[in-house]
């Protein structure tokens, strides 16, 4: 059931003794919106953990203590920036399936499988608990706002991405004049890359290739780069979103190499491209502007032709792309 | 003479004919503050012309039209964010030396040069310009809001420098209340380089030094990087950024080279180190977290050390910083 904000609010206020899960793989916005939500309920008297079924990657430590995280039998569950049960994560899902008692939550993608539902299209989760506390009262905290600028920054790209409103900003100065740690917070969360991140950058920018008048952009990451580099996957995320950066480049496709020789395509687009489009050609799915596949071992070469064969596709379809034809 | 903002609101009502003049090499502040006081002055029945000693990058060309750019003879001179006349560069710096009456400026290091001198520490003359705006009663205008998002965006990295505070998020908010561009300004300024610029990341990042502990990083743009790439020095503005960006490092320094063989240093810090100060005992100058200054051309390896010489002694002086020493 969708629910209206003062109702949040008053359930708030009725009940102690919460909960809070967060999706897997957690990001800035549901570990924000989590820890947030989690102090200003103990602000308020009541009791609160947050619970995670992945460990919290280190730079997020400055929003929460030690015995802030964890289980809570019979507690009030709450669900934020969490668009589908399943994103609950291993242990976490099968033993909250069903049991989400309030989700706060900004994707429209919702599933609706909370008891009750809190839904706003607007960047971040966290820009919804901000709107939450003023309305509880909540007393101005310097910790607080380090979890809502968290969240609000990260889920923009850093006042970047498209999601960004003038209620945006507002919000942020806001939490700015209350103490949040920006500079701290934009240092660890945006100007701090290892090394070996930047060495793998070098190597895989050095094999961009461009195809159909350079409106495909292809970039080759190899098991080689990784281990030269000493760098993890997760270290790829950042680079893969290149190629679609480059000028006259409607998708950018990203081809990452797996220890067993297989190769995971990432791909990204400009509108009016879809990228989930030719992804499901190939066997793999996403978003309009972001999506994903696999290419096989067997014949790399045979497999990467058919993707750009699928790309061209794509791009001939659409009469409103100028190809050279 | 230092002035007061009011002033400088009775002076753009008192005078016409206006020539705004921005600093060499121009970026999104000067062109930004430049083209935003040109569309109000005009509102308010007067001249006014922006002049800039380099050409403007196309990707600025939202921000005027034809016709708005070039010299004026008898004109009342301003200029904006130019700190030393001598940036004013080749031409305009000789015909309009000692004859700017007016300068709106963010840097603490302005040397003084105007007849009137309006300075604030603020992330960027934009912010100045837009409260000058407020002051002046100008009508709400999406061209000009988009003039000052995108002094005020590429200034602050896109809200990623610690030079933002809660008032530049304030203004921020309204100016997108107004109806800048926000998403096609960001798209332009942060999410769109050309294959060339991507050649020369790759290029200077294999370049990388670590000294110091990993606590400064050196970087070293050569001629022939830029030869090679197509690039042109302007494109080299956003790969200084990347040093200061790596784990550890607490001083970024890219060293670029110049035709001549000289090369231009530009140092990027985090807190505490000081980088004006560093440059200003090399002979340059500019803010605490970013500054620059050069390296002649007789004895590049002597004036490198030198350089390391001073970050060290930099480092070393600040008893916060823990050196292994």
């Amino acid at each position: 059931m969708r629910i209206e904000l003062n109702e949040v609010a008053s359930i708030l206020k009725a009940n102690d003794n919460y909960l809070i899960l967060t999706h897997r793989n957690p990001d800035g916005d549901t570990l924000g919106s989590g820890f947030g939500l989690m102090h200003a309920l103990r602000q308020m008297g009541k009791s609160a953990k947050v619970l995670c079924c992945d460990e919290i990657p280190a730079k997020y430590s400055y929003l929460y203590s030690d015995g802030d995280v964890g289980d809570v039998d019979g507690a009030y569950v709450i669900a934020v920036d969490v668009a589908d049960e399943k994103l609950l994560g291993e242990g976490v899902y099968e033993k909250y399936s069903g049991k989400v008692k309030l989700c706060i939550d900004h994707h429209i993608s919702n599933k609706e499988y909370a008891e009750k539902l809190y839904l706003r299209d607007c960047s971040a989760v966290c820009e919804i608990i901000y709107d939450l506390l003023v309305m509880l009262g909540i007393k101005k905290d310097a910790q607080i706002a380090d979890c809502l600028y968290t969240g609000i920054s990260t889920d923009t790209g850093c006042y970047k991405f498209s999601n960004v409103t003038a209620r945006t900003h507002e919000i942020t100065a806001k939490l700015m004049a209350i103490g949040a740690n920006t500079v701290e917070i934009n240092k660890l969360m945006f100007e701090s890359k290892t090394r070996g991140y930047y060495m793998l950058e070098s190597a895989a920018l050095s094999t961009l290739e461009y195809y159909f008048d350079g409106m495909c952009a292809v970039m080759t990451i190899t098991q080689k780069m990784l281990n030269d580099s000493g760098t993890k996957e997760s270290d790829c995320d950042g680079i893969s979103g290149i190629p679609r950066k480059i000028e006259g480049v409607l998708v950018g496709a990203t081809l990452r190499e797996r220890p067993d020789g297989t190769f995971k395509v990432s791909l990204r687009s400009h509108d009016p491209v879809d990228c989930s489009k030719i992804c499901l050609k190939l066997g793999g799915g996403g978003h309009a502007r972001a999506a994903g596949c696999e290419l096989s071992v067997e014949n790399i070469e045979r497999d990467k032709q058919l993707l750009l064969d699928t790309i061209k596709e794509e791009l001939d379809r659409d009469d409103r792309i100028y190809t050279a034809q």
